[in-house]
């Protein structure tokens, strides 16, 4: 017996058979195709879906599917995805009439943290927030086993919660949001500014060699004892402290797990930002604190969650 | 068959009996003497619930605690309350001995909220968060009937969470935090500064007239026409909305209640509040969203949720 968890995104649909103690057996990818037709994409889904059975020993107990959006987890229909341009589409009923099998659907954040949940940085954990900072940032919440998803499951953006007022522009139309400063996105913005203020910074030189200015410019820099690079890592930081001080005040949850591509930082990153966070979290005194955590599956976290997340 | 709800503060401690729809019967108080031993203030909480069931008609199914500070929900320990200086009391587990009847303890503002979820403005609701605007901001989140209580006891601090970054200093060690700006303490600071920059404000007269000023300074002369006192309103609205936005953002709430005094400003407050709520959530095109309401049940919520928040 295995699950089948597929995670569509906006380049690639990316499928895998997982045990039931969430290891990712194998998997497989296509091209999303996002500017086809729903249907078309649908086909490519099931075939997917198909190809992994195929390969697979045994039988599958069901289907996951993760996608961008608003996703009623109950209905299974995709309520509205920007990122595919999908309205109201019944994806789950529609896999489901194809396979045969049971069929679940979640946000995929939500699935990706479940994944880290059930088999990755949180395992064990009664709850966790799992916060991926990449082109935005995004989240996943889980409280006593279960995804917090919301009344309209559009919950759960705590990359669109402001900790800076009238701080820079965002996406989503507000300004100062967590996101505008704790992304990857966010960190090449912070990066650029002090560039064209510091002339003289290591930045240029590094960002001449590999091409771009990337969220990794000021972290090289920093450790070549460049100061206005060391500053950028600095605000950085303390930004993203910010957050996730929030998100602990908030939830207080066993764990909270930070994931994408400058968590490569290591302990550059982790080790500030744990102190930022211990000295001013509001329950510094409490005998038991949130640990903060690296997740550990990476793109596979959103196959192994959608594919466990049925019932929950 | 009735329950016993206790709302322990630093002022006063109140008893009642509820019934199980959530009716506060009669209620009774006494003085908390927060200065006296733990012992001592025991001794009157036990006598006034037995006060309360000698003139209670029927039996008492059992009693809540609801206290401040950080009360283990599971241990019915209070493991630190700074407003009566307690740490690690077992304040359930001394009623019970007392009282004999099933005990459970409560944080006061997870019980208030309890209240108006069961009983007060979010009655009918599946998930609720309740934020009280007093001396600070209280908060109180229920999520499919439970409340979030965090894994130590500490969550649902939502006026503890930084929405301006480098804003003004907060008790909690953080600065910005939205209590700073929307409790009536942080209404007060805002107007005393406006009058300070504004001479010729009506604030000023207003001030005079009623001894002090207040949190309904700046509304009065907003209503009488006062520009100065106008942007008081305005701002302290951009920010309560900003906190509010943050909050439904991330909990997607059937509703959101407030509470406390500003609140009887009514429309004045709760017409441009619910304007940019809408114009500013994440899910704005959304065929469901938060609905943002008054408290209805003031000070006897905490009795109230107290009373029936036994086994939640």
């Amino acid at each position: 017996m295995y699950y089948i968890g597929v995670d569509i995104g906006g380049t690639n649909i990316s499928a895998g058979a997982v045990s039931a103690a969430g290891e990712l057996l194998f998997k497989k990818s296509v091209k999303t195709g996002k500017e086809r037709d729903y249907e078309d994409i649908l086909t490519d889904i099931v075939a997917l879906i198909r190809d992994v059975q195929k390969d697979a020993a045994g039988e599958a107990a069901g289907v996951g599917l993760g996608c961008p959006g608003t996703c009623n987890a109950h209905s299974g229909v995709v309520e509205f995805s920007p990122n595919l341009i999908w309205h109201h589409v019944p994806l789950a009923t529609d896999v489901k009439r194809e396979i045969g099998l049971p069929v679940f659907l979640e946000n995929d954040a939500s699935a990706a943290a479940y994944g880290e949940f059930v088999a990755g940085a949180a395992k064990g954990c009664n709850s966790a927030v799992i916060i991926t900072l990449g082109t935005g940032v995004g989240a996943g919440i889980i409280i006593d086993g279960k995804i917090l998803r919301g009344e309209n499951f559009g919950g759960g953006e705590i990359g669109h919660t402001v900790i800076s007022a009238d701080g820079p522009p965002c996406s989503c139309g507000r300004s100062g949001c967590f996101e505008t400063f704790s992304s990857a996105t966010g960190l090449v913005r912070i990066t650029n500014d002090a560039m064209s203020k510091n002339p003289e910074s290591l930045m240029h030189a590094l960002a001449r060699e590999t091409g771009k200015v990337s969220g990794r410019t000021a972290f090289a820099a920093a450790k070549r004892g460049d100061k206005a690079g060391q500053q950028v890592v600095d605000d950085y930081i303390k930004y993203l402290a910010c957050g996730i001080i929030n998100t602990i005040n908030i939830f207080q949850p066993d764990c909270l797990c930070i994931g994408g591509g400058v968590c490569n930082e290591g302990d550059n990153l982790l080790i500030p930002l744990k102190e930022r966070v211990s000295s001013e979290v509001f329950t510094k005194k409490s005998a038991k604190n949130t640990e903060i955590l690296i997740c550990k599956l990476g793109n596979d976290a959103g196959i192994i969650g959608a594919a466990l997340v049925g019932g929950t």
